[in-house]
């Protein structure tokens, strides 16, 4: 994988130059895309020819956009045949500022139908016999098979964290609105959620604050201490594997091998059994966002989605509200539940799931995203046949550096255990 | 005026086919839109011909909507030269909803520039020489005049409930999100709001309840008992005119012969004092949401425009924060605020501004739109020279129909009092 710290460090020294990081990602798209399918178009060109004369914290480095987000430069299809060649006009807003940080667009990556769950082919980089997740799965993938250092993602139910953990990358779901979902397609607003993938957690960290100018970064500054870590108690997560309740478990023993302090957190019900109202304020959300594409373009939806805006439909406004509600307290009582600063939770049921079509299940994500929290997938474990395992660290609504920060121990504890 | 509910009684009993429906806003577009401007674009022999096979509960109900909602059969231009001629691909959502309750869209109408103040010479209906106000300019003119019985808006700061105040229709800005804002352009997310003008109270309440299905109409039911209304104290207010201050005891005077309970309510300054709050969390969210404009298209921009922005740009990640925290607790505040379930206030400064240069002052409106409350313009009262002078009623958050109620009352209430 190309690391976008790194990267940096090489430009900047001059051991680099831009047109070599795009041609270290031209040689990785020649020798894998064609396996891999991770993204929609490209255009090595024409990037070559922008990294040359960009300025930034960020200069020089190319990137992947998911093909949800507004480029002004490439088609955006949204992984929908309704939108086949379709053009904006211009840039998502995330887009515009990484490109103002100094990104050059390489291309747009493959995303599921309108990021639900209806996959569009691309191939897991550790097993192309295996899904990469979604619905960022040209995003995850590209990072991992080091096509990209960096790219774009966003998440309404687990479409960040998940295909980060399946696919063995840093990914990184900010706090809700840290990063600007203006030029994203809307699938549900509440929830929808702007995020980056790249080789580390220090290089999420890394871009984020360069893009959003906020104090982010990890790999500077003296770490903190090391942090307090609450692994969560699986009593409502049954859903998980076997290697996936062995990989958390690894993942605790390393970090309290690196001094952290680890205790157990059980989540009090108004906190935990929350998929129901997930799902009620998504579906009625997405019945809304995408009333155009139901109206005139009904037969060019997949069943799965079709069905998922009709149950949306059949939500009343009452049972929507009443899901706000609900969702309203929980984030609340989160807020105040004692112990829970940093959390530590399996990011997906297992790994990646065999076959293409499925994007695997995103019902450890759904929690995190309705409650706002930043999530950080930490790579480094894997299972025997060496698929990877995912684990995320999750910390409060806008606390995420210090997430990242954990993230970034996390990942160092993993890898000193191995 | 064309009242929507009566224009729906009249074509349900067949005493009026949709397409003269379309027939009287073809004439009064004939009369007064060369003078007043209203429209960025028309198709009124398409809005016939659609007119005639629609279903719904809005079915023959032609719409006027604001040019910063995409639409697939008109050009969507958000008032910058940045846009000209360009086409959305397909409708936003609130436009797809309506059309799915029967609504066909007769004309895209003037905006400012992407919603802020740069105006685009629509003149008020009452008085060409004055500003309809904005950004809804074209919305809330088009109602005055009689050119369509509904059309749509959005308020980021004022600009519903001002234009409506200006141009003497019924505007509702209802609480934040109720209807949905995709496919409108951002302008801040945290505060851009939907909502509707149409000639009454009752008439946007039909209309909203039509398109959400949420049970808001205030013309079926017998009335609620007269409400309790709390009139504004103008402590924080100094900018009121006299004949506004004048106004808004009139409207107190008249509720209360009709049997309303009336009270003063002195707002707390956590509540009151949250322009400069409501300027933070726009402006840095400006700044991003036109990112790609900014970066690409500056010299497009207004002077106005490109200093918000980099206004915004100036505001660091910590001060947005803090904007949001005090915003957050400003809306608990209100939510606790005893005595405060129906407010009485006025809608703007004033009457219309002279001059086409200003679209007036939106500093009645900042506040409402930071806590996501509904609010209600009422027309019916007029200064000496016959300039509308709107009042407005507000509720709490998610209490719309309460707010719907209590204007449809103060309506009535102003008119026998006349």
């Amino acid at each position: 994988m190309l690391s976008v710290i790194e990267l940096m460090r090489a430009i900047d020294s001059g051991a680099l130059s831009p047109a070599a990081v795009i041609d270290r990602c031209a040689a990785a798209i020649a020798a894998r895309e064609a396996t891999i399918g991770a993204f929609t178009c490209l255009d090595i060109g024409a990037a070559r020819a922008a990294a040359a004369i960009v300025k930034g914290p960020l200069a020089g480095i190319p990137v992947g956009v998911k093909d949800i987000f507004d480029t002004a430069d490439f088609p955006t299809e949204f992984g929908s045949p309704i939108y086949a060649g379709y053009r904006s006009r211009g840039d998502a807003s995330l887009v515009a500022l990484m490109r103002r940080a100094g990104c050059t667009v390489l291309g747009k990556t493959v995303t599921t139908e309108f990021a639900y769950f209806t996959p569009r082919g691309t191939r897991n980089p550790h097993n192309p016999g295996h899904t990469p997740g979604g619905s960022s799965s040209g995003s995850a993938a590209a990072v991992a098979a080091g096509m990209v250092p960096l790219a774009t993602g966003s998440q309404t139910g687990g479409s960040i964290i998940r295909p980060a953990a399946y696919c063995g990358v840093a990914g990184f779901k900010p706090s809700f609105r840290l990063l600007p979902t203006v030029g994203m397609k809307p699938f549900s607003w509440s929830l929808d959620t702007a995020g980056l993938f790249a080789a580390s957690v220090a290089d999420v960290a890394y871009a984020t604050a360069a893009i959003t100018a906020r104090d982010l970064r990890v790999d500077r500054q003296a770490p903190p201490g090391a942090p307090a870590i609450a692994v969560l108690d699986m009593q409502h997560w049954t859903e998980a594997s076997d290697a996936m309740k062995e990989a958390v478990s690894r993942a605790a023993r390393a970090a309290e091998a690196a001094g952290a302090t680890v205790t157990t957190l059980r989540l009090p019900d108004a906190v935990a059994d929350l998929a129901e109202t997930q799902q009620a304020i998504q579906n009625h959300e997405a019945a809304q966002a995408l009333a155009y594409e139901y109206n005139t373009h009904r037969d060019q939806l997949s069943d799965t989605l079709r069905m998922l805006i009709e149950k949306g439909m059949a939500i009343t406004p009452d049972g929507y509200d009443s899901a706000r509600r609900t969702a309203q307290h929980a984030r609340r009582a989160f807020a105040a539940l004692e112990g829970a600063d940093i959390i530590l939770a399996p990011s997906a049921t297992g790994i990646a799931p065999e076959g293409l079509s499925s994007t695997g299940s995103p019902v450890f994500n759904w929690l995190w995203t309705l409650l706002g929290t930043p999530c950080v997938n930490v790579p480094g474990l894997a299972d025997s046949s060496g698929m990877p395992l995912g684990v995320q660290v999750i910390a409060r609504f806008g606390q995420d550096h210090a997430a990242l920060q954990a993230g970034h121990f996390l990942e160092h504890a993993i890898r000193r255990s191995a």
